[in-house]
Parts: structure tokens; sequence; C-alpha cells
């Protein structure tokens, strides 16, 4: 685990000091710089040429969703501790000046803020299910959905791959399980093509997510077993342990079910989406093909647009 | 003022009936269509073409900041209710199940949440001061950021124009007295003529910030009378009560000694910002040309390349 940890560090302060990224006082959470916002922006080019000729329907969230929504989502049952709710300050003037002060003495003045109606996106695609359990049943075709958000996860960790505050780039499909699963076959080949295009070496593993406690551990082998989720894996600090930088989930009928979402003919509604971790791909590319994005193959550069 | 709130929820009904804006359950918090997404991306596009020649440095923050850089900020003496804290479950296996009971029973699970590092922007400036002053004393020409960030306040709302989740587009000067200054007489020109650009009728106008509570009067009264904020108003919903779309802020020395930045001279550096509300003129737009953006003036639509 040392040797990871170092190997974290080493690229991290690298990025740094390249002035890609730009601390903020707190692991996980860094300042982008231009050059580094340019290959975001060329991933989602590279994405959207792939996606578009689909005629998907663009719909882009804040980085919160309500927080009914997230209850009703089901993501607190399966993963409490990543996620992030939005607390303010609702008190008198007194009140405030009891804030200032344990602030001045160093305190925990955030101790006293109250909880609002808001919480932080956990993945891209949240806002989508309740959007469209909202307009009735799904036509025949089902639905498909394009999302670019800021997700937050509470995993403060000093590997530049796992931030707290990052971006998703998705497509979510919703529909019959055949149109669900077809969809997730149809991205996983895109998905293959499009990383190699960008040069990455990479292979694709089914994964579970990081569910919590012992009720999480049964999830997780469940996923497994049942092949819901499939990850890209691109080595990027380390060899034996590369970094999922995109995912192609499978929920069956689980928000469905949540959101009351039904087909053209009824049934609950399967999804499944594909999602890009933009700053991990990000990253990825700059440690394979180096910090110097002019630098960079020709080809590369040629499907990301730079 | 009730015929005010009926004309926020009258076009926020409206903005939602066209597709324009997507409900999330709560007051301020709205996810965009496509085309909502794509005047965004003009008046960004517009901003650039004026702000480029200047040669900014490009920083990209994510929707947090570090909630020790909030605190040194100054932010929470001045304006603590608009203040958003990011909080998080640490519990224990047992803990986990007491907040699901919490929830099933209707209870308020959050208040067991514990404060991450993490809070939420309460401006797109507010990551480039520490950044800034971590490198040492400015040069003689000072510096020059363009950011572009999702900012969070919170004071739910039905006025679609006051959203809790919005961006600003904003250039950032620091350095003397007289680089601030002429920076935000610069752009207090720039902005006339790109809102003029945009076809929408406006009024600039000295403006203070919503300071809290006693001291925040005073607060607000001294910014007003030393002219430290000006703001291009434009009429929404409502010609009595236009709505600030845009601000040219000069912030004399207070982030200077917040975070200690000198000057070339050794002086403590001043600075300035212009910041473009992207939410706010995208409303303004749609109210003032129709929510059929094919349909906008040909010269309003070129200049934001739709």
């Amino acid at each position: 685990m040392t040797v990871l940890v170092d190997a974290h560090r080493a690229y991290r302060d690298e990025l740094v000091t390249a002035g890609l990224l730009i601390p903020m006082g707190v692991d996980g959470l860094y300042g982008r710089s231009g050059a580094f916002e340019r290959v975001v922006d060329g991933i989602n080019a590279a994405f959207s040429a792939v996606g578009d000729p689909d005629r998907p329907e663009v719909m882009r969230f804040p980085p919160g969703i309500g927080k009914a929504q997230l209850e009703q989502s089901g993501y607190l049952k399966s993963s409490p501790q990543l996620v992030g709710t939005v607390h303010s300050f609702a008190g008198s003037d007194r009140d405030h000046r009891v804030l200032l002060d344990t602030l001045d003495k160093g305190g925990d003045w955030s101790a006293g803020q109250k909880a609002t109606q808001v919480a932080l996106a956990p993945a891209a695609c949240y806002g989508v299910y309740p959007a469209i359990a909202a307009r009735g049943r799904l036509a025949e075709a089902g639905a498909l959905v394009d999302v670019f958000t800021w997700c937050f996860r509470h995993e403060p960790s000093i590997d530049p791959a796992r931030m707290q505050m990052f971006r998703q780039r998705e497509h979510v499909r919703l529909g019959t399980e055949i149109q669900a699963l077809d969809f997730r076959r149809l991205w996983m080949e895109r998905g293959r093509s499009l990383i190699g295009a960008f040069g990455l070496p990479f292979e694709v593993e089914v994964a579970n997510d990081p569910f919590f406690g012992r009720t999480g551990k049964l999830l997780a082998t469940s996923q497994r077993e049942e092949n819901l989720k499939f990850e890209v894996l691109v080595p990027i600090t380390s060899r034996e342990r590369p970094t999922a930088c995109v995912s192609f989930n499978y929920h069956r009928d689980l928000f469905g079910r949540a959101w009351s979402i039904e087909t053209a003919a009824g049934g609950t509604a399967h999804t499944a989406c594909v999602g890009f971790g933009v700053e991990r791909l990000t990253l990825a590319l700059l440690k394979h093909h180096g910090l110097a994005i002019k630098d960079w193959p020709p080809k590369v550069r040629d499907v990301l647009g730079l």
C-alpha cells in the first residue's frame, strides 16, 4: 500500500508542479488549468461524435439534486458514506456572533449548520430518472438522455484520480429490458474503440460499486454475479491497481421501481447508463502521453480535437 | 409583492412548460435543456471574444472550495445565511440502520450528518485568491484570471432568476489599486456594449451585496457610498424590480489582506472582478426575444453564435 500511496502522491505533485491541478487545501478538491480543461472538452467532443447520432435528449443538471430525490433514489441505503448534503446557517444576529466567536477560537462553527433541501449529485444520471418519470409512461422507443454533471463523493484521497468533486459524461437509456441491454452492449463496443483511439492501454472487467457496510457486501456480490457493472480499467499510477475510467451499468428495474417509471406496455422500466469519468480519462491521457499536450501522438490529438 | 411573486411563478411555469428548465423538487434548483445550454455557451463565447485578447490565465474550479478557504475569505462574516457547507455520513453499520429507520419514519436523518472539509463556492472567484497568493508576490503586471464556476447560495425562491445553484463567468484582476480600477472601468464599458449587443434593455447602477444582519446594513451602506459595486440591471419579470445580470466589483484590499497577496512593490494587492450571471442573462434573453431561439433577432443570434 505504501508504494501505491507514494505513487499517488508523486503523480499529484507532478500535476500540481506542472500547473495542471491547483490545490485547494483539501485532498480530492482541485482547480483545473486551461490545458486540463481543453482535454476535458476534447473527451466530451469525442463522446459526442459517437453518441450524438443517436439523438439523445440533452439535460444539464446543477451539481445538486433535491434531498427528497436523493432519498427516493435508494442511494442512502447502499452508499451513505459517499453522500454530501448541503447545510446552511439559519440563525439570528446573536447566533451569528456565536458562530464568528467559535470560528475565531478555532472551534467547529459548522456543527450549527442546518440541513437545506439540497444534496449533492452522487452520479450524473440521478437527475434524469425523476425528470423522465414526471412525464408519465415512456414511448415505445423508450428514452435516451445525455448528461454532464459535477458529482460529489466523500472519499478524501491523495490519489488525483479519486477526486471528491468530478464530472461524469453519460448517456442514460430507459425502456424495456431488451432496450437497456442493447444500449449497454452497443456502448461497451463504442467504449472499447474510443479508449483505444485515445491511445490508452485498458481492460474491461466486471465490477461492483463500493457499497457500505455488511449489507453492502451482499449487494456487491450480487452486482458482480449478475454482471450488472462493467468498467474500463486504465493503469494510471499503478499497473496492479488500474483505475476505472468508464463504466457500463445495467440497473435492471432498480430506478424504474424507485421512480415508478413505466414502459409503453405498462411494465416497470429497466435502465442502463454509460459513464465517462472525464477527469480520470484526462489524468490517464496525461500519464500515458505526457504532461505537454502538444507532444501527444497526432492521432490522439486528432481524436480529441487538440 | 403579490404581483411580483405571481410574475415569478408565471415565468417559471412558462420555462418549465417549454422544457427549458426541469424541476427538481426544490425552489431554485433546476435542470437545463440543451437549448438553454446553447444560450449559456453563446454567452460564454461572446464573453471570451471580448476578454480573450487580454490573455487571462484560465482556471476552472469545482463547485466547492476548501472549508478553510471559506473561513479565510471573510464571507462567513458578511453573508453566513447564503453559505453552503457539505456534510456527510461518518457512522457505523448500526448508525446506518438508525439513519434508514429515521428516513423510513419521515424523520430528519440529515441532522446526524457530519461536516466535511468542503464548502460550496459562493462566487466564481473564491478559488482564485488563495491560488494566486500561494505563488508569492505578484509580478509588475499583476494577474488576470478567467473563471467559470458553479456557485451555491442558500436563498430558495420561485423567481427563476434567483437560483440556488448557478454559474458565473468572471475575469478577476489582482494588482495595484490603479490596475484594479482600470480593469473595472474597461469592463464597465465592455459590459455595456455586450449587453447592448444582446438586444437587452438595461441600466447600470451602484449596488450592494445582500449582507447579513445589523452589521450587514453598515457594510451595505459603505459599499454603496464608496461605489464598490456596480450592476447591469435588466428587467426580466418586473420593470420596477430589474435583475442584476452582470456585476463590476472593486474589493479594495479586502482579499489582498485576507490572503496576504502582495504587489510587486510589496504593498497589499487590490482586486476587482467582473461577473456575468449566465443563467440570469439566458433568462433575460428568453424573456425579451422569446422562448424559441430560432426566432431571435439575427443580430443577437450572431453575437451569441446561435
